[in-house]
């Protein structure tokens, strides 16, 4: 099976459109790569792009690009409302297919080292690449931003990088990087207005509450029906079909229906596959039935 | 989007590996193709290929291998089970994403002009393609296989080419070409060892008997198990999810559980697509936001 990784780099730069373009493609310049998407916020000053391809041509695109925006921002001019501690401010390595999260934690590590030893950045490593129970979530490792960890980072021993100098570098700060599941937005509209009955649902399927295990989910109106809109952070534990049947139930017992329902943004293939192996007992189907699967390998 | 196409071309040689080989390799010459399977069969003594990429190299691609076929087989000493009428016996088109089936028409029609001019051999229009209704029905465009054709096709004003000479290539026979759409092989597994409730299953729901459009479906005995087995030859008609509902409707009226389902062979990304916006009434759901097909375009 081919192997696919996505990287989603975000960088301290939503104003000036070409540093922007000039991060992209030095990520395009990468054989074996696509930059599906580049995103900027001017608010927030900040931007981020979609690497997908092998392993090892991801680690150089994204690598590249890091280098890119090391040259071209710098932190001490930076003002935007979206929290970050760096130029490069988050590097997320995202499986997709034939890879593991377990490569994507050794992938985290590989860049990680690269960074703090060509460029004199310090790293941190999040999520599933964590090392330590606090550095898990990303709000954690960001506390108090450039501005708060650039004494912290000197004097407390906690907020000691994984990687690199105990000290921010000068003009780019410090880099968060990590592992995480890919994570699939679905939204599932009720065929009712009263915007209670999406929370009720919401709150009833949602991890936290004990319900569908990796489900985030809140109950909102849009478009003037109620809507359950959701977070899949783990297809593999609940995936789109799973979310769905279950609101089903539940805006049944409640005697409400379903008007449709929204994939948001891209799904790996695998997710599908996934569904239609559980909607319809078909246990042996692969992706590499897929006909376009075969034929770009 | 991305235009592809299928075409799976039927060569009246199934002995001689070497000569499947050259006759495979003639079109994987042609940039922009991919040959995802070359098959064989001693007893039919009879080959056939996938060709699948955009309309313009899979025409190309089809015309080299059948030049190919033309000076390495001799129908003067074919024997073989399987009926046929010449050295490339028969060659659908298959729109799989992008394309409809009329442009596969159109690549028939273009594809036959060139078989009679440049190669003299007279060429039959089936499917989607035929210009006749006699000629819609493979078997009926083959009657009398190429041995009986021979006289016919010289005599008989109801058997006269829709391209090229009235009058068999000398080697080389004649050939079938058309236009189809993509059949999806889907199985589904009952609850129970009766194959007769299978059967009854089975005429219920094909178009035959007033059933769902474009299934054709029988009753087996597999793996100690009842088995509905179908070909769905129009997804775009009925669809795999269409059919697994109609066969658990129909099932549960007999009290027969479903074991399991299998989808046999390939199957192209829309007809999965499909699926998901009917299934979850995910109605603004399209191929683009499938990870892998964005990487690939």
């Amino acid at each position: 099976m081919q192997k696919l990784v996505e990287c989603v780099p975000n960088f301290s730069e939503g104003k000036r459109i070409s540093v922007i373009h000039k991060i992209a493609n030095s990520a395009r310049k990468v054989k074996g790569v696509r930059v599906l998407d580049v995103e900027w916020d001017k608010s927030h000053n900040r931007s981020l792009m979609t690497i997908v391809g092998a392993p090892e041509p991801v680690f150089k695109a994204v690598f590249a690009s890091i280098k890119t925006a090391t040259k071209l921002i710098d932190m001490n001019k930076h003002k935007g409302e979206h929290p970050r501690i760096g130029v490069t401010d988050v590097v997320p390595f995202v499986p997709i297919s034939g890879v593991t999260i377990k490569e994507c934690v050794v992938l985290s590590n590989k860049l990680g080292k690269k960074v703090a030893e060509e460029l004199k950045i310090p790293v941190y490593l999040y999520e599933a690449a964590a090392k330590r129970k606090d550095r898990v979530n990303l709000a954690e490792v960001r506390k108090g931003e450039y501005e708060g960890l650039k004494n912290e980072i000197e004097t407390n021993p906690n907020r000691k990088p994984d990687y690199g100098p105990s000290k921010l570098h000068p003009t780019a700060g410090a880099v968060v990087i990590g592992a995480r599941k890919y994570l699939v937005a679905f939204n599932v509209n009720l065929d009712t207005k009263n915007v209670e009955i999406a929370k009720k649902i919401a709150s009833k399927i949602r991890e936290r509450n004990g319900g569908l295990p990796a489900v985030k989910a809140l109950g909102f109106k849009v478009g003037g029906y109620a809507q359950v809109s959701m977070n899949l952070v783990d297809y593999e534990k609940t995936n789109f079909d799973e979310a769905f049947r279950a609101i089903e139930k539940e805006a049944k017992k409640l005697r409400v229906g379903i008007r449709s329902s929204e994939i948001y943004g891209m799904i790996p293939l695998e997710a599908l596959v996934r569904q239609i192996r559980t909607t319809f007992k078909a246990i042996g189907f692969k992706s590499d039935q897929v006909l376009e699967k075969r034929i770009f390998k």
